[in-house]
């Protein structure tokens, strides 16, 4: 097992939090290696943690233990789980961090309608999914319920520190999965945020996601795209096709982003500020002519 | 001595200064360790800093080294010092930036009345604090002078830079405390706060920080607590008892959070801003009925 | 080679940007140490981007790997470059990002008025310097050409990941950096601004930085400065003298700083916002009496 640890929570860096975790984790495994995905989700935001998670772990070993916490149900029922994929190992609450993580292994999550929640995009409801190994024989999922992984006092508002991280640092160890906890067959998924296709020329994505330059990341992929020439509305501002770059094109422009998604972008400025559009906001990508 | 190294400060990370910082000890240690703590301290928040640090270093190994700089005297005579724990190692300016750390070890370090400072509580005035090793024989402290531990240049306004990740990252090579300077058996604290318990039935906490969530803790412990039922006030709003955790209660709830203090908390949102609370902000507890 | 990776860049820590490069660079090269100088460089601010990390490779073991992003024009036909220096090896866009450095290397870069970006100051205009090796053996450039040590797709928006991490790990893991790409003799460089000496005892300074505690680093060397005594003015303010440290002289004061550059700062408070002063502002150095 790598000693290779991330961490993706909405804890931010003013206070001790993420520290702590780290001296959790280096005090269980001190050869372990940390690197910070992202801590900077906002309070709470179950979805946007759950894409800033899927759009960073797939460019780490595929060994890594990917550990995430956003957590508002900390101290109730909810589930913390550890569910092993060919591409990560992933240890967080049970309340739809991992969705997009499970999308990528081809589970259907897929949703409509919505609301706003933090920076991303949150379709109303969560449901137990079932992951039957038949269907996806190479997810394994388990109920963190070995109290011998965590630290002695748990604490019921800092999960991170007193059982996700003491967990994956036992992970890194080499501790097998399965003495974690008990073999589970279904997670909890926040279903995605999907593109509409209106008619055959006209496709209706949102945006999922606003990055720290004020980019609009949409849920629309290049394959849902109707074939060009394209014209591309949000609020009352009408895009004349697709940009191959920020340089090119005009000031307000849309392209293919290194996430493979549409996005609306302005030439060094804010297209969030300019547009005043955040997640939620609709595009209209329609076939001109 | 261990290779691991903390590091708090309130230097931001919107600079090149902690960078910088781990430069000077790699370049000193090439193997060593370095996990931030925190560097959002507010500016020249000594008291927040103090808080900050004591709430983390616990969860590191014994022997890692704590790097703490909060410094509005750099320059002045405010020494530099060295403290050795049984439960860490510490490296900061002397000018009670290790207040928290000493009352672990027994340090009486109260006070009473204050001001508010950056998002910590301030009590007025410091004082210099004899800690002889008749009492306090775990303790030891060195005041910094062996300039052949800094870099050859000093500053007059960078010693996290030209002294203290210097003497650290000698530290984690092994060098000897007593190496580095003079013992010193007195230290400068800034006087903690305390809660009031003006009778049987009543105690009068005070919030000491606000986190990322705007969760509020106060000076009061669980067993400052008068015994339940409770009513606990906080500007001209009443919380009935305590709360097991966030996802329990009511909006506004109190709770013992995970570092064993009373919390005013609000949620899935800011108690902080809610109440319009901050440091020094009075929460009264008491038995009814 | 050394393992030791350095990243500075505007990408921030509210998205995964930084992770996702510190997984690229883990994928190529497990054992590589990666440490941030800084990623709150002002959205696509390359003169601010290149005094930070002027200020901050110096410190680091001179074979460390310093890769920088501030790359406006990612996509673009900006060549992808990458330095060799006694120093240090910088890996970047070829826009200007490295002036700082170059000028340490004794490369004149030096220009006059400008406009202000972001937390820095701007000289207009850049332009290809050439670095004939006859004056500059020490320095080598090349023009990253060689597709295989990139990732195998790169996206139109994010070289950060596809190309310059992947070299930066290829790099600490050994491969020469001839076998990059292309030698080349020259690079981009933005005039940096400079003090101008009006009177043999009257020099005009300008405010290059900003810091988190709303200190302003100007464009004078101490050995710009005409003989004491001196009166600095910054807008309606006069300063009498240099102050020894932050913890001596008046409220306002000025002083050497860490950088070696004279600073204007408020004892215990923000110079910048209490004298509304940016990048740009004159600061009028004058002998008195």
């Amino acid at each position: 097992m790598s000693s290779l640890i991330t961490l993706t929570t909405d804890f931010g860096l003013d206070d001790s939090f993420v520290g702590v975790m780290k001296g959790v984790i280096l005090s269980i495994n001190p050869n372990a290696r940390i690197v910070d995905i992202c801590h900077n989700v906002s309070s709470q935001g179950i979805q946007e943690g759950a894409f800033v998670l899927a759009s960073a772990y797939p460019y780490f070993p595929p060994d890594t233990i990917h550990l995430a916490v956003v957590d508002p149900g900390v101290g109730s029922g909810r589930r913390p789980i550890a569910l092993a994929t060919p591409k990560g190992l992933f240890v967080a609450p049970d309340n739809g961090l991992l969705t997009c993580v499970l999308a990528d292994f081809g589970v259907r999550v897929e949703g409509a309608g919505g609301t706003v929640e933090g920076r991303g995009y949150r379709v109303e409801g969560r449901s137990l999914y079932p992951l039957p190994s038949t269907l996806y024989p190479d997810l394994k999922a388990v109920h963190l319920t070995e109290l011998r992984f965590w630290l002695p006092k748990v604490s019921a508002t800092f999960h991170g520190r007193d059982i996700f991280a003491p967990v994956a640092a036992h992970l890194s160890l080499g501790v097998p999965l399965g003495q974690l906890g008990e073999a589970i067959d279904s997670l909890e998924v926040s279903p995605l945020s999907q593109p509409n296709r209106v008619a055959a020329g006209m496709l209706l994505a949102h945006v999922v996601y606003v990055d720290r330059f004020g980019n609009l990341t949409t849920d629309a992929r290049p394959e849902d795209l109707p074939p060009p020439p394209l014209a591309i509305s949000i609020r009352d501002r009408i895009i004349s096709g697709l940009s191959a770059s920020y340089a090119e094109g005009g000031a307000l422009l849309a392209l293919i982003n290194s996430g493979d998604r549409l996005e609306i972008a302005l030439r060094n400025g804010s297209a969030a500020r300019t547009l005043d559009a955040g997640p939620g906001e609709v595009v209209k990508i329609e076939r001109i002519g």
